[in-house]
């Protein structure tokens, strides 16, 4: 028996080449293993997370982590099932245990127990909830509003990459915290409709429309109290314009930047002089101590029905994944998306939680 | 008997015209006041300052403060002495009274209790100083500094404009709160030495050499923790790249795109995430209440000499001032900068102080 993973071939300058021969990335092949070490377990991997973050971590510049080392399998997050267990741990772990795994690109893997945290699915939950709306870009959204944001009651809230994995929790959140309006920029009709339908923002604008600077005026008749920003770039511009007197900006992400290597800083700028902005760049890592808590209440919102998920899943194996990257960057995906290594009818026992 | 006034003329594109024929601004004369309203003092202007966010103040976009209309005298700040009072002013005010006047651009000026201050000169201190490091350049770089740059012993903080009025204050601010590194940017070899050698900053690096931005990594060895930016641009940027973890960017003025009108944002911005800056905006009107018990802790530093401070006085009188705005953003002072109005040989009285 044998499987796939995919390694990190080649840097790319400016956008990612998903093609597999000599492009960014390419597949090799290695023989499942049969023995597993006394510390460790054998995972098959499911479900891969793809995060806008990915592109950085391809960049050998001074970053929040370091960046994949060429040749190596292609980092990433995974919903995984146990396939054995080593001797040493099987006191916690045991076959058809579902984890959220540090497995990288790689169809099975074989980890450590710091490499692998057991997903315990809460009422109404499911397991791959642990790599989104109950895991990091959950989490991203949770402390980025709650701790770096700070809605307040009759304020008013924008998220940019409101369709988004962590965008769309984000805005949840705002509206829960008691925010007067939310407002979410997306990339097409269809997202827009998404947020306002099924969300509850108040209102969404495409920034691919022509007048999109003109509809976030409109739509933010009271200027912007939270800016959560996912994409930098000209969005980012346009907030700073229409910021209010004391605004938060939360730097979460700049999806819009990742792929050149030429980024723009937002022209207005000086904003943040007038209007006495501030604006923080934040990592979710460096709230680590208060995951239990924030999981906890992401939990029971979405047991509540106050919080709503959204996965937009890629079929097809993990030979998928490079162009699946690619894809999130051109923005296809309406929450969070992942690639199917393995389906559901494949996994051991409990298929009916997925 | 008549004086002269500049009147804003003609809103700027890009840079200020400094021709009072028809230029941005324009020479008005008027009869000099003989009879002063019993609420009113009448002050004449000896020493007007000069202020890099006047170019703002040309501008009609949203901003901390409404733009001066077209046809107004020119606003600033001067230091003026009183020449009549009126009858309701008499408990208070004396001729020959030294006062900050909120005059504009006039050798003289028909003020109400409200737009004046008296100066109360201490120790070692001139009257000019309620204009520069006792003033609104002093308390702009205190409250950046300690509100929101608050650097901790061991930090290394820059300046940038660090020979200008508000960024020298800044620096040595920083050096009497503890940090361990102070470095200044400045654009002139003359500067910089001044910084190191007169005011005790650490390192300084000229910005117009060629390698300046090899020279500012040298500068700081351990990165940058507090930034206090007078300049924006690539030096904003510049700064940006060398941030440490958790490092805070005090935004206090953008001189450097205060004359384009296609500012340009800072390309390194995403180093805001990966490093977790907050950069903070501020406008000192802000903490207005906290500028008693700032003024008695900067008169001490100058009556110690912790705080050193430096005047650039032009000569010339009030048509000089126009010119010297112009000189102003091409960065010539080192100090706070002046126009003399008058000179104080014409004062009444109390020659000496000055």
């Amino acid at each position: 028996m044998s499987y796939k993973q995919i390694l990190y071939n080649k840097a790319p300058t400016d956008a990612i080449d998903p093609s597999l021969s000599n492009g960014t990335f390419r597949l090799n092949t290695l023989p499942t293993p049969t023995n597993v070490p006394t510390d460790k377990l054998l995972v098959r991997v499911h479900y891969l997370s793809l995060d806008p973050a990915m592109r950085q971590w391809l960049t050998a510049k001074r970053s929040y982590i370091a960046p994949v080392e060429l040749g190596a399998v292609m980092r990433g997050q995974s919903i995984a099932q146990v396939v054995s267990v080593g001797t040493d741990l099987t006191s916690t772990y045991k076959k058809g245990d579902w984890v959220v795994a540090y497995s990288g690109w790689q169809e099975y893997a074989v980890l450590g127990a710091k490499e692998v945290e057991k997903v315990t699915v809460p009422t109404g939950g499911r397991p791959t909830d642990a790599m989104s709306v109950l895991g990091m870009t959950g989490l991203t959204a949770y402390f980025g509003m709650t701790e770096v944001g700070q809605p307040k009651a009759g304020e008013t809230v924008v998220v940019s990459g409101a369709a988004g994995a962590t965008g769309m929790v984000a805005g949840q959140i705002a509206k829960i915290k008691g925010a007067k309006r939310v407002v979410g920029l997306a990339g097409s009709k269809e997202k827009c409709e998404f947020l306002v339908r099924e969300l509850g923002f108040d209102a969404a604008v495409n920034y691919k429309d022509g007048d999109w600077r003109k509809q976030l005026k409109e739509a933010t008749p009271e200027y912007i109290d939270v800016f959560f920003d996912n994409t930098g770039g000209e969005i980012l511009d346009a907030c700073l314009a229409r910021a209010a007197r004391d605004s938060r900006f939360v730097i979460c992400g700049a999806i819009s930047q990742y792929n050149t290597s030429k980024p723009q800083g937002p022209a207005s700028f000086m904003s943040v002089i007038s209007q006495r902005i501030t604006m923080k760049g934040f990592i979710v890592f460096d709230y680590a101590k208060k995951y239990p808590a924030a999981l906890r209440e992401l939990g029971s919102w979405l047991a509540q029905g106050k919080l709503k998920r959204k996965e937009h899943i890629v079929p097809g194996g993990i030979e998928g994944a490079p162009k699946a990257l690619v894809d999130l960057y051109k923005g296809v995906n309406t929450g969070k998306m992942m690639v199917e290594v393995a389906p559901v009818s494949e996994a051991l026992g409990a298929k009916a939680k997925l």
